[in-house]
């Protein structure tokens, strides 16, 4: 096997949102209402919902193909871009350029769930507008191009049985996970361990659908000191996912529902094997507080519920057999600065390498995990030979990697009428 | 080498502080202003000082010798606890019979960092009783044995100048070592990053003393829902560890003291590779922030400060050499439920057989990093023929360490006039 072999699914990346998204996914008498992008007097592009400013579109800074030293948290606007943030055949061609098969997407306007939609005061327009975000992402941004993409919803919790009929409704079109926040009583929302959200997961458990909770939806857990520098707010979340884990195995939600799937998104795999001697060890050795997990340990219980996945983790690969193999999954993380695009299949292969790992090692964590987790087949659209990184790089010679500044993004962009809108 | 021929240093084990224990430590006309044990109407020992109960002796279950069923955080009285808690000469026995050579022993009442006397409302004699629990510890339970205890003071935190002082008293007394919290601004004190600190942190370095932070001293960093259960207390401390090393490294307050040294005590090793992988990529890859560890890596000035200790940790040790062997140190939690006694060289030689540790490896982990570190040298009374768990356990061939229960524990005490004050 060579890297050129290798067959990429990356269950976590993010798409901005482009401005005239709900164009195609509101009835007339809504038009007016929609969530708008409003360029303000910094040059900023902002969404504005209901009267209030929402959000800067490009979340944790869509970096991609800029030069590292522009990198940072500063908003900006569309045209700065490379336009496969937001753009759909550019995003195909970025991901054939870096060999990606397949992309699952996290919403970036509407929160990891629905935030925009939440804070909203009119809950009505909110749901409406909640639905045609997914039905964009689903039909418009996923259904451009079938077999690339794995849908990802959003769920209004504001309301839970509102939020079991959307998990239908998306369902019924071939939706195959909803985001949702790692430890929503951080944010004044129940926890998992509540029951509150109990409806919510035997949707996705009637449906096969997994929960996918990416980090930094669990940011408000903890009490920083004021003084932080910037490299807390990046280097700390993947950190926080263990308490999600902690929360749902003894919470213990996992053992109420003993086929929910979730995925932890972007929390890394690093971590896994010291938090699996810890509740294994706990377990036994704390017998006196009785829990129950099944004549299992919580280990195995863990492994038959998660799917985690990392970008980078050299730590992590080497400890594979600890995690459990099947656990395992890779991300790709595009367009944020964490992303590996477009050398992907290098820093894998390499890493991958590294670990020792077997062929067969390398297409559970590549690709077999995540099509089994998400119920996913990437070969019914792509026959398997056409779906490899050689394959698809073939396809993508004249797609143009190179790093430049947001001025000259901005330039050829306005140039091309790219980002304009 | 075997089993027998370890050597083995326990860096975090805990006192439980006997009622009579300010007897010999303050002038007459204070001796009846000493925090004091009160049994209360339900049978339970109780600290009282300055007219406040401030807490029941016995921590986070000091259950050494129970039957695991009667586990728990209920408390009870000293007449319950097998004695080796809290009166030395016992403690020493209880060491050989479990072949540990030395023993650094946390405070119970005083809190990991003093909290009994920061809370008090007159400071002048908390000032008073905090240098007394000070000698207490360092001449009389220390002093004791010397060449068995590793001393560890704690400071008034309420004022860092009298901290300042009390460390230079108590370094020229061979205290090698504080406690301190591992997150002050969780509990409303300046943080470290703040820099409210450095005059402590400076004083330490010309000391060549080190910092010692327990798990537990950042309990308040997260908000937990409020249906956790008492898992979440015992499995989630350890995995805080990391946000204390994150400001310490980044704050950057192990820049500005190239010489502080830091003990991570009863933090665990198997998040570090992780950890360190992610700050080494965080670096590099963020280069835009600028970050300067004087032409190191993050993980290269992490590996210059701290020593991280484990009780058990099987990933951890798989990874010794990501971690960096020279970081990691054993220790044994007596009289905690985690505690391994009196079965720790048993333990620890599995385990560190299972990892496929070298003999010279061997000798790091469990006695040549935490000598180095503490700047304590264990054969200055021990020949080191006679230091080893073979010699140790020798001398203990009479020590029962049969489990007992709490009631069986009472009666057996009260005969003898143990735990009666």
């Amino acid at each position: 096997m060579h890297m050129d072999d290798m067959i990429l699914l990356s269950i976590d990346d993010h798409v901005i949102e482009p401005p005239d998204m709900y164009k195609n996914h509101v009835p007339a008498k809504w038009l007016d209402s929609v969530p708008k992008v409003v360029r303000n007097e910094a040059g900023v592009d902002e969404w504005v919902f209901q009267g209030e400013k929402t959000s800067t579109p490009f979340g944790m800074a869509a970096t991609v193909g800029w030069h590292r030293e522009e990198w940072g948290f500063n908003p900006g606007a569309f045209t700065e871009l490379r336009p496969g943030c937001f753009e759909v055949h550019q995003r195909v061609r970025d991901m054939n350029a870096n060999g990606v098969l397949a992309s699952m997407c996290f919403p970036t306007m509407a929160g990891f769930n629905a935030r925009t939609f939440s804070e909203a005061l009119d809950k009505d327009l909110s749901l409406i507008m909640l639905q045609a975000y997914n039905d964009w992402h689903i039909d418009e941004w996923c259904g451009a191009y079938p077999g690339r993409f794995i849908p990802l919803g959003i769920v209004p919790m504001w309301d839970v049985e509102l939020a079991v009929k959307e998990i239908r409704r998306i369902a019924a079109k071939g939706c195959r996970s909803i985001s949702f926040l790692e430890a929503p009583h951080a944010q004044g929302w129940p926890s998992f361990l509540s029951g509150h959200w109990d409806p919510m997961l035997q949707a996705l458990v009637d449906e096969n659908m997994v929960l996918s909770l990416h980090i930094g939806g669990a940011w408000d857990i903890v009490k920083l000191a004021p003084e932080v520098p910037i490299d807390h707010m990046i280097v700390i979340p993947s950190q926080l996912t263990m308490l999600t884990a902690q929360d749902l195995l003894f919470g213990p939600t996992l053992r109420r529902f003993p086929e929910l799937k979730v995925a932890l998104s972007e929390g890394g795999i690093g971590w896994i094997p010291f938090y699996l001697d810890r509740v294994d060890r706990h377990f036994q050795n704390q017998s006196w507080i009785h829990n129950d997990f099944g004549g299992k340990l919580p280990s195995e219980v863990f492994r038959e519920h998660f799917l985690a996945c990392y970008i980078t983790d050299p730590a992590g690969l080497r400890l594979r057999e600890q995690i459990g193999i099947e656990t395992i999954a890779w991300e790709c993380d595009y367009p944020h600065t964490d992303t590996t695009w477009p050398e992907s299949p290098e820093h894998a292969w390499n890493e991958l390498q590294q670990a020792g790992c077997r062929d067969d090692e390398i297409h559970q964590i590549t690709w077999e995990n995540a099509s089994r987790f998400f119920g996913w087949d990437p070969f019914s659209h792509t026959p398997r030979e056409q779906a490899t990184v050689g394959a698809l790089r073939g396809l993508a010679a004249d797609v143009d990697v190179t790093r430049m500044s947001r001025e000259e993004w901005r330039k050829r962009n306005e140039a091309a009428g790219i980002g304009v809108f």
